[in-house]
């Protein structure tokens, strides 16, 4: 194409003084993720990292889904065009449900581009601005980011390590007359804790949401990621009205496809469609289509039971060389499923610290606890969060070995210091 | 997996009475495109439709897409997993962008999911709730989804078929006092309209933009879609702090990518990642590699030529049978580039009435005029919009002259009706 004008600026245009753009007022708290950040600098080639939350790469069936892939893309005129959500896959996705102990019906499956979208389409659809919204005081930053351009009033509880949410904490807020846009929960192999929430809770979270008229935010990125003989079901089991399931293919197919998809009430499936359209239009009919087309082979089970075999080995590795290689004083969860364990280290020892020392002195690297305290929630500088599904379970013994030493090191001077 | 509970609700939870759940407030103003409803009731088999914005599918290089996506899921070990931003593809978008006559880094190439996510994330980062936008007053629907939940204070602007956005008017309000976040303009092959700003204009806008510290969201969804010899430069290419440009692969390689970019001011680039984590953490890394790997093999300049071809030809057949099938009151854009033209009928046809007849009674489908019209500007019941790049020429004059035969009838009648 030829253009008429030249690409640089017409002089006369450089005389009038340039100001700065004006932002809205909530950037002025926006911070960048301090995970993210810190993902940034510890993903160096010669780190063995316990920092991220990626799944295993060796075990994507990128075979499978190139074959599935190249079957859409040679047999479907519809594939790279727009188009509505994909039916066979919701009706997939009905039936993977029920492995959660959840049934529902297509109509009431609403695709996103992954579960982080569809956590940003519920808080557009319940939130008004500094509109009340109930967190546990150790959350997925994903949710914070969420919520934080609505600057909300944060209503923050504690989470039990062995038993989940702290439901007492939960009621007391609503006796007291809080009206949260919602209560936003992991309730299967939390991230940063591990933790599960137990059947009696969940009974009990359920029934307060009921009575309370206080709509919960189901995020289940690990529920299919169970390694116990059973799993508890998911909330959604309980209730169609005030639960809102938020699911994702990220673990258990592949991150990089961006496809997940909610469980939703059906009177609210109209206006999460406008909303979603504002969004991105749509969900990559592409995706959706390679997805349902891997699905269609059957090969989804088989995939997922040897995810939960070799997660579970990586999780066991880890808890084993925990027991081994970290002081007696030192805590852990001992998680059901998922990718995270919760480290709680003696107090005194700061593990924002303890990082960049590990990272330079032993090149291992985990996120500090700090980096998932809700804000104005009380710091958790002696706790740390380690993932245990993206490293084998050598890598593992001997990454954890290197912490365990550097610990040691720091447990030694915080010692020193009280003696001294 | 075994599940621990019934997925039926135990039945004492059935006892408490259920109340509603309270959404935001700017919900009660949320309507369902109308543009999206009529698309979807038009979609029918036998309707010869000039209603969407689709490309033509049968033009997708779906076989070279599809060896360059087998490509990079053989080759590549990091396809599935999470990533940060495909440096590769930005490179490629830097020299994609000079054929736009703009020159550009890498470093302010931020990808997005679609074109429509980044006018989200762009609002997100400089509206407040209740400020002031400017808008033309005919203007693609889905950036009035963007800004509706803001609950803006919306400044509209006329737009000229011939010349493009009324920049007297623009100044107007500006001298005025007024403050926007931004002005949305799409310069080039405008949609619904299908007019191109003037170079003369361009300039005129930028200089307001710099003089009175206003941004412009520049759309150019149509940019590389022009017929003609000489295409005028985005407006980003006079300006590189003021102009945010949005750019998307949807119109020149395929929608269901759902891969978009823009070129930003390096001073936002950081904030808008922030954003963008929260929406949807990142754009498939999948789809980025596999559009690299098309792009490496230098097959884009080709597809671009051959869709101008297509749509030129189509563009002149649509404009010819307008012109001998359309009663002589009627007039109409002839746009540049893009997808669309924009058609004024005589005053007293209500285009919204004559949709329905025209799907009934002809089977032929279009969008009336007031679908685009912004918030409280002036109505253009007498207006449609017609696509002509997904339709065959020959589909294309039968289907004109189908609309010329009911619009005929209907001009009877209003004449009637005046007469009578």
């Amino acid at each position: 194409m030829n253009t008429t004008m030249p690409s640089v600026m017409p002089p006369f245009l450089e005389d009038l003084a340039p100001r700065t753009i004006r932002l809205a007022d909530w950037t002025q708290v926006m911070e960048r993720s301090m995970l993210r950040q810190m993902l940034a600098v510890v993903s160096q080639p010669g780190i063995l990292s316990f920092a991220g939350g990626l799944p295993a790469p060796e075990l994507f069936p990128q075979d499978g889904f190139a074959q599935a892939m190249a079957h859409v893309l040679a047999t479907d005129k519809c594939a790279l065009q727009y188009g509505p959500p994909f039916e066979p896959l919701k009706r997939h996705i009905v039936c993977l449900m029920a492995e959660r102990g959840v049934t529902c019906r297509p109509e009431q499956i609403f695709l996103t581009t992954g579960a982080q979208q569809g956590l940003q389409v519920i808080a557009r659809l319940l939130m008004d601005p500094g509109r009340e919204v109930m967190l546990e005081e150790r959350v997925y930053t994903g949710i914070q980011q969420v919520v934080n351009p609505y600057r909300p009033h944060l209503l923050t509880v504690p989470t039990d390590l062995e038993e989940g949410i702290d439901i007492d904490a939960v009621e007391d807020y609503l006796l007291a007359g809080a009206d949260p846009a919602f209560l936003y929960v992991i309730p299967e192999a939390h991230n940063p804790l591990g933790v599960s929430i137990t059947a009696e809770r969940q009974t009990r979270l359920v029934v307060l949401a009921r009575r309370f008229g206080m709509p919960l935010v189901e995020d289940d990125p690990y529920g299919f990621l169970c390694y116990e003989e059973t799993a508890v079901p998911a909330l959604r089991a309980l209730d169609d009205e005030w639960v809102i399931y938020v699911g994702s293919f990220s673990k258990i197919l592949a991150p990089a496809l961006r496809l997940g998809w909610m469980v939703v009430p059906e009177s609210l499936y109209g206006k999460l469609t406008v909303i979603k359209e504002s969004y991105d239009l749509e969900t990559s009919g592409l995706v959706q289509r390679a997805v349902s087309a891997y699905l269609d082979a059957g090969l989804l089970p088989d995939h997922i039971a040897s995810l939960r075999r070799a997660y579970k080995t990586r999780r066991d590795a880890m808890l084993d060389a925990l027991s081994r290689h970290f002081p007696a004083e030192a805590q852990w969860t001992r998680p059901k499923g998922g990718m995270f364990i919760w480290v709680e280290l003696p107090a005194g020892i700061n593990t924002a610290e303890l990082l960049w020392q590990a990272v330079e002195e032993e090149q291992v690297a985990f996120i500090p606890g700090n980096a998932f305290c809700t804000t104005g929630s009380p710091a958790t500088s002696n706790c740390l969060r380690l993932n245990f599904s993206n490293c084998t379970p050598e890598e593992i013994e001997e990454g954890i070995g290197r912490l365990g030493r550097i610990i040691g090191r720091n447990l030694n001077d915080v010692t020193e210091k009280v003696i001294t």
